[in-house]
């Protein structure tokens, strides 16, 4: 089952500085027609237009989720530690590399506008009728569906999950390093060779020997601070704005039997809401953008506006509103409805939070249990088991939700030459 | 003129930690839809399938090389350095953001196959009715003129033209730091700080102190290992290779009337050789790939073969051939052609060749005189100045052509099944 | 006053490049033998013990920290920052330079041990017959007194003694920096280049920009992991308890009037209490290794051992001591007394904290309020101040003491052999 | 006999991240007093003078060059190349981190001075009544014999001999690596892991993949590199000469019958030429120093002011003489001697030089053929073997002598006030 190549593959690697392929499977899966497409989904969305170096691919992050795992295990086996299920290293290796299959261009943007899910497709092209398909299933017939299972966190062995998908897992260890390398900025290094050697099988889960938890601390704290310095930069929440819109407004046009110029099959099937897995193939960032070019020049002023915006980079501008409220939105588009200005498309809201690290399991945006993401637990060298906000103040400062102020969107250039129509307090809250 | 900016404008660079912006000029041409196109076109070509973090644009380079310049002329003002002729600071600073703006996606393909030149488009658009001209204008009707001049070695005071274009320039440094940082290797670093610090400007040109020598030998090393292990990769050329025959194949389909499923405007206007300004700005790596995408379908096999392998990454192989020759090439090209392959898109000789550092001044190429590239100079305290390779063992060693053996590139999962039907000689070359 | 060197002096520096000395009195107190005297104090004691990359000096640290000042300075003045009293430039980096002058031989100990204080020394050598008095004294008679009010913290302009020492001051960015790159971890690594883009001068002190306030949460984890993974490394403190019981048995043994092999001057003036600036001078940790080199060989056992120990590493072992009392420790004194150690050297209790932002202002030794750590203060765009910890969970989660449990130090070797003797509780203490 | 330890100790290192050990002998030897000495010897002498980060000691390079022969000789054991004797690991793994064990202070001064030999010195600590003798012969009685002979290159395997000690063996690829790291220059840094991945075992030696032969010109260039602008800096020489000095003078004067104030046993028997094992081991750089401030006040005035000079960094100035010859020399020597200076310590010659590769096999110094070191092989796929020079035009530009220019070096401030009586020939060639 486990076919080696004749000759170990080295991908050179910015991060890792090289990712090791010894398994033929993981060759063949990497040179699927399916994984390569993630060449073409960028990493961070919409965050190059804040970033510049921020280009890189899922690809890239795949390859490093692939090769974290690859140490964790190989650790794992190199120090023979019992709680580790030998059998279950190739199920996690191809879960690790396959986790983000099922990205579409601008993830986030197409899934709160057409409500899909990267998941649910990641799982959808490991099963259908696709290259990564026919390739897990040369190990037995099963195969897919045991990878499939471990991505949708419902595998029978949760010590597989943990690995690929918790709170400390290898998909965020290696997010955090790579676009704090590719962004430029340092606060997303820790010392992933000192994580991996804390890390522990342990009665069916992953936990940090108790000496680890200063590191973990470290690790927390990247986390915490990629999320504000660049995951929620005003400059990327606008540019996601305003592709959200774009989106949103051909899909409301669409609906209303608005002909487009060009509307390419797989732009037509989202609307419809029938893509199949191949034409999921065919959406890609290059097919995103060459959309929005085409409708740049669309009969439909709101999205020919919006469509220029995002690819020339005239992006809304934000101001912080200390006082936000329903009503006082309300008011606000109201008042731009008056001044000629379209209240669902100029003016957005926006507050970023999040939980860096969640002791209590709540998910962020239902505020209901989630237990899949169980809480880092620290092991000591009786074997006992504590959960680590117990143990430290910093990551107690962690717990629980991290919110930044409400700021408004809006294009200044369109609000500014009709702000004299707004009244004097909406008026200074947009700054004129 | 040189109307500041009220607050520095500051860019989190990877390489360069930070790109400054004080001049207004400087922020409003980086905001035109011109410079923000660069985005959509990737620094090294097709260097991300070899190099998987080699995903950058050329966007970032070029506010790298505007930033690396920056720095120098800052150097040269804040020591008084006589030589220097203040006034031409803007000039330089916009040659040196804008050079690369007539970049199109995949350069050189494009221009080997459609007869275009970058260098041209970049003046076109720098003169044209764009929004860089515009902005250049309101410095002066001559401005835009000027700029080009620079950009294309023609201006007046060849000490600009050196600094932006020259055998150690802002463009080659930047380019050097930014595709190793990218990529990963560590060929490419050398001391930036260090080299900046030994220029100097003389009677009309950038030279460098005597006792910067050790620092260029180092500089001109890098420029060797990055072309050697980098620019002349034979995964990159394979791909240049399929790239280069999916636009020969495009081309002469539609000379031979073929109907294309889809030819957007922009590409059929390259076919007919008469783009515009305007059709060039549609024509970026987005359009490419899609159109590649959608030509993966087309009736054609030989294109849409081509198209597949260029998207999926199955690309030709290559082999050594130490006694080639074009008898011998045509042989094989005849064989193959008897074996039911295309000679023209399934054969391909490639010879990669480098003057890392060109003393005798002769384009590499045409093999006649380049006026453009004087000689690096060595400046003694006493003021006299010599020629860096009679100064140097090493990059004496760097002088002359530096040439790779002769390798043919092939489509082995093709060629393999019918390897039966080519004779002995030919099929062991091929490693059959 | 401000006479510049005609060439700028440019040292090369591991941590930040390069350090630049444009001013003659800057270079004439860098050559000073006094200043010279730090290359022979390593900056982090006996951390090289622990971590061995750990061995710079204090010579480096103070150029850097001169580095550093003259950066927040120099952006300061190009800013034209009203609020800056640009007649304080050169004093403030005199201070900078300065500041660690007083350093002894491995200071932690040697000042436990005789009630020293490298603050005192400092200020005693700046206004003693001295090199460095004689340069400084050349700009005018009260300019050593003026430097040395800075470095007592004791200057009528608070604002340049927050630059040299607050919470969040030259010293400190610069030694967080250096000794995370020679121990080789990477806590200590913030991004500098941004902190320094964040302060402002603000009514006669230093304050940071409110969208710096991630900027400062950064540094402040920096330093909190520091302490704890670094500063307060058990093996660390371990030799720094050898080298202290090394002081106090030799001053015991002194004051009973033994008489040494050797015991060389200085020496002899540290047990009198009666050292002169120019019998500091020559106490530096070459000398201290010759004497512990020499006294491995003295007739009185314990400190021949001591002195064996810390030469050789052979470090004193730790336990957690979760229950540690004093009864309990008097307990373990009085049995290892009976079991033939030595309780007042073969026995130590420890436990290590640290406050690392201090908002309550209080000294973290006595308790007492210490009016010289003001709190970090964060400036919004209408000029309001409000301090950090009120605004940042995280910061307030590094406020208060934070502390490690309670380790005992003791010879293995030694007791080990006689722990038999031990009864069965104090025995499990130790592990026999 | 290969006992493991329990655990795997890890050292945090800046260069190589981790050192990790596993042998309980390795684990031993670094734990010998011998060894710790290491920690009280510079790795560089007195390039701290020039570079301050250069304070790193030769125990951390001995850790280093050990770390590096371990992971080269894992990766042989993984790939299970048969070439490779694999009984060999252990010798070879003492080998590398001993090699340096008999290095004093400022070894090249002192070897130059007392005709000294620091390799003899490692086999006589390996042989001797030591610590680190007792521990090897834990193995078997002959093992330190073995040790010693791969370090004197007398082993009867030449594959080891060459991991150890040839043009690209473990020791070379630290030291640059290391002394890049510290000084805080990018010269030196080559990409290690490379390197390692194309080292192959080849019938009884080491030999380099083909597709290696650039990252071997990286490495070379490095080598190249590092000499020039690091090892023979004219600071670095300076201060050499200087401690030439002050050993030759205190050696005339001891056999001129001098009584000294203060010379500790070590140097006596220094100067007598019987130093024993244990007379070696108290002999480092804490005591030099020691001993070099005690002589600043010698009454001996020549010796008193070069130790001045060397403590306090007064260094010789030094100036290039073109036409430099012995007539000429003796000539200034003659005049400086008449103008009251002293022409054995007043005046010194220099010109350094450098082999980069040496495809010839000869010794600089002797010029005679040292079959010691073996030219690099490339090894093709063929199994061909060839050296590299004759593949490379950059090696073939690093074979043979590279030297520089004479320089002149001496005291400014003594010679400066008496330039007046020297004749103008000779002192324009001082400057004066």
């Amino acid at each position: 089952m486990e076919r080696l190549l004749a000759e170990e593959k080295v991908f050179k690697d910015p991060v890792h500085k090289s990712v090791y392929v010894q398994d033929e499977l993981i060759w063949n899966l990497i040179n699927s027609r399916e994984f390569q497409r993630l060449r073409r989904i960028r990493q961070l969305g919409t965050s190059y237009l804040t970033f510049h170096g921020a280009e890189h691919s899922r690809f890239s992050h795949s390859l490093g989720v692939y090769e974290i795992t690859r140490r964790i295990i190989s650790q794992f086996e190199r120090n023979a530690y019992k709680d580790w299920p030998r059998e279950e290293r190739l199920p996690a290796l191809c879960a690790a590399l396959l986790h983000d299959l099922g990205h579409g261009p601008f993830s986030h943007s197409i899934e709160a506008v057409f409500d899909t899910d990267h998941e649910d497709w990641t799982c959808r092209i490991i099963m259908g009728e696709t290259e990564v398909n026919q390739i897990l299933r040369e190990v037995d017939e099963q195969f897919p569906a045991r990878v499939a299972a471990i991505i949708k966190k419902q595998y029978d062995k949760p010590i597989v999950v943990n690995l690929v998908s918790s709170q400390m897992d290898a998909d965020r260890m290696d997010y955090l390093l790579r676009d704090a390398y590719f962004t430029g900025v340092h606060y997303g290094t820790f010392d992933l060779e000192r994580i991996l050697r804390v890390l522990r099988p342990h009665q069916g889960r992953i936990v940090v020997k108790e000496s680890g938890m200063h590191a973990v601390e470290d690790y927390l704290m990247s986390r915490y601070q990629m999320y504000w310095q660049i995951y929620f930069h005003p400059v990327t929440r606008s540019s996601e704005i305003i592709l959200r819109h774009i989106f949103g407004r051909a899909k409301e046009l669409y609906h209303n039997g608005y002909q487009f110029e060009w509307l390419p099959l797989p732009i037509l099937k989202l609307f419809q809401g029938d893509l199949t897995t191949s034409d999921y193939f065919l959406l890609d960032e290059a097919l995103a953008q060459t959309v929005f070019m085409a409708w740049s020049d669309e009969r439909d002023e709101w999205l020919s506006d919006l469509c220029r915006r995002f690819l020339h980079r005239r992006l809304y501008k934000d101001v912080i509103v200390s006082d936000h409220n329903e009503a006082l939105f309300e008011e606000a588009r109201e008042q731009l409805r008056q001044a000629g200005l379209h209240p669902d498309y100029h003016l957005e809201v926006d507050f970023p939070f999040d939980l860096p690290y969640d002791v209590y399991r709540l998910d962020a945006r239902s505020g209901k249990k989630d237990n899949e993401k169980p809480p880092i637990l620290l092991l000591d060298s009786e074997g006992g088991l504590s959960e680590i906000s117990a143990r430290s103040d910093i990551i107690r400062s962690l717990t629980g939700l991290h919110q930044d102020k409400h700021r408004w969107y809006f294009p200044d250039d369109l609000l500014r030459p009709v702000a004299h129509r707004l009244d004097s307090r909406i008026r200074a809250i947009f700054g004129y």
